[in-house]
């Protein structure tokens, strides 16, 4: 099965065709996230409209709500959601050592409660890939354990040490010959280990690779050498995705070190946040500067909303807390991801994506590390503390 | 100024045709409610394509936010909120007694509070013309004094002879030509009040009349009759607007009596709130029922909802609290209702209205009146008890 195809390759930084059964993926892409089979806000016809060609959906997620017994009953993910093109699902693993409380680890798999109503639920690998093939995403992930910043190197291993284990087990209960398998390379942040469970996946022979555990909370130098440790030990003719990274910055670095694909819920959680991308960084739309500005809140941008309203629209409508405000900041803040994509792909096969770089990275004012760290801890904390019965 | 024209009356139903400044409006209309430049969740090209040809807005809520100096500044609410077609606004009399705190009213003019940050503003029937002078409506309402159900009769008159002093009083301030100004009728719920309000303004010659004070917590045959009283009363050649009115069922009986223009809440309040339109009434998508449900949720209906999605799928949505349930409902509860308005117009001009109001009523169960009254008094507690400072 070859499913990806490299068009170019200049040093490190390539692009490609992933071809799935739902539509050729042109990379370097972005996925948006839909756990729970939604783009938030956004109907499936204006992702699409935005030029993306594949989405992220949670397997965590989707498996606890609505279940595999409503997903098989509706025929799959891309019909349930009405999405006609690409989907790559998450294992879960993620989300159950993240979202879920009181988990526990064995090797047969994870034990954990619903962060929904409580309920008990044991994930193993198998089941990851079983209810994966239910959800019929094109792109599977093979279940895989996470450490936490801060793990020590004896935690570490073993997480790796099971990861490789899993991602084996995944391989071998996978029954759907139309998905592609990806394993998920781990380490944490120790270099050798990084190194060992590449090279081990590598020689496995997945349809791909996804780098996992980067990008949770260490400094971000350390994300960029541990990547760069893990790539290098990747087959070059398989597709590389790097999990939950998408700052327009990490993704510009991410491209130049050879990553084909990303996901990363951060463009769209900020926009319902206010904060909105321009090639000179983020802005705050609920600022009191834009409460009379007559223009678009990022000139030259051709979104839609920033071709139909003014800054002072969307400021109003985060101030009322309006509804649409987050419909059209996601809005905007995908097109400029998607638009960042495709100048960085076209960069690449004009063999000037060095000169992209450098010019973005010197316009492009990057949010405070600290802030964004603290931000995502609030909304991890947010996530995890609804209510166990919703209130009626 | 002949802005409204009459195609076909039969009894007392009618339909005809409103001249505005933004296109011409077919009546009967449903005006979906705007209030704060937003009809929530959807962009003007939604509510276009729906059909709808008008929308409502609120000068109580655009007055205290964005204010007056950006409306102006934006060059009036159509051009701020994007949207092509007919404005109407209300003069924000009911939002004043019903959403903020400490009103005290004098013959001058109406003290408040904000229900967004307790400033304190005085609201005269000059400064509401003024304020949808500047909004820019097409259509715009002059201030009116509201009565509560259980009014005595002496409160109740003394609000009325108020409104009407305050109608000639906005007719008088009014300076721009291009807009078409409605008086309200009141009267509360005496049939005596009623015709005398309908006809000493509609000695006045408005260019149109609005039924203020109805369907407030009334039992639903005291609506029809007050309204009868007030119909009877007012000149057939101009335009009538019942407001604040607009579940299916008393849209078909508003229309039976000749009533051209409604607006409510209702339609997309409830749609937020899992409440569905169907030819059967009204369905709630979060009951268990829909869970596995591969058909949509109004089966026939042919909005892009039912179109595209199952009722399982809507379902899963609202149990997720996704921002895209609020957004598939209100399309599909604002599709139904504009349908509905289509299918009355087309029987009116068939002379086939009585037919299709008898088989409407056969078969459309209403909700509870009981159950219904709650639901809104519960919105209005909810609306009232924001915290008086935005939480950062």
């Amino acid at each position: 099965m070859h499913s990806f195809h490299l068009k170019t390759s200049c040093n490190s930084t390539r692009a490609g065709e992933l071809h799935t059964g739902h539509g050729v993926v042109s990379t370097p892409a972005f996925m948006p996230v839909g756990s729970q089979g939604t783009v938030k806000t956004l109907i499936p016809e204006e992702v699409e409209g935005m030029g993306f060609s594949m989405l992220l959906a949670n397997t965590y997620h989707l498996y606890l709500r609505p279940g595999l017994e409503v997903m098989r009953r509706m025929g799959g993910l891309h019909r349930f959601m009405a999405w006609k093109g690409a989907i790559l699902t998450d294992s879960g693993g993620y989300q159950v050592f993240s979202l879920a409380p009181l988990c526990r680890i064995s090797e047969e798999g994870v034990t954990f409660r619903s962060h929904i109503d409580g309920s008990q639920h044991f994930l193993t690998p198998e089941l990851a890939i079983e209810a994966q093939e239910v959800i019929g995403a094109d792109v599977i992930m093979a279940l895989d354990v996470c450490s936490a910043y801060g793990d020590s190197p004896e935690q570490v291993e073993q997480a790796m040490a099971r990861t490789h284990r899993w991602a084996d087990r995944c391989r071998k209960a996978k029954k759907r010959d139309d998905q592609l398998l990806f394993a998920i390379a781990q380490g944490g942040f120790s270099p050798d280990l990084r190194r060992q469970s590449a090279t081990y996946l590598a020689g496995q022979d997945f349809d791909g690779y996804a780098i996992g555990g980067l990008s949770v909370g260490e400094p971000k130098e350390m994300t960029l050498a541990l990547l760069e440790e893990t790539l290098a030990f990747l087959p070059a003719g398989k597709p590389r995705y790097l999990m939950g990274v998408g700052s327009p910055e990490d993704l510009v670095e991410g491209v130049a070190r050879g990553v084909d694909l990303f996901d990363c819920a951060l463009p769209t959680r900020v926009a319902r946040n206010g904060a909105l991308f321009t090639w000179d960084g983020r802005r705050n739309i609920r600022n009191a500067a834009f409460r009379q500005m007559e223009r678009p809140v990022a000139p030259g941008c051709n979104c839609y909303v920033c071709r139909t309203y003014s800054a002072a629209y969307l400021h109003h409508l985060f101030k009322c807390e309006e509804l649409l405000a987050y419909r059209l900041a996601t809005i905007h803040n995908l097109t400029f991801i998607s638009d960042l994509m495709a100048r960085m792909r076209s960069a690449i096969l004009d063999n000037s994506f060095e000169d992209f770089r450098k010019d973005f990275l010197d316009r492009y004012q990057p949010t405070n590390e600290q802030t964004r760290f603290e931000q995502k801890q609030r909304w991890l904390k947010r996530a995890k503390s609804k209510p166990v019965v919703r209130p009626q």
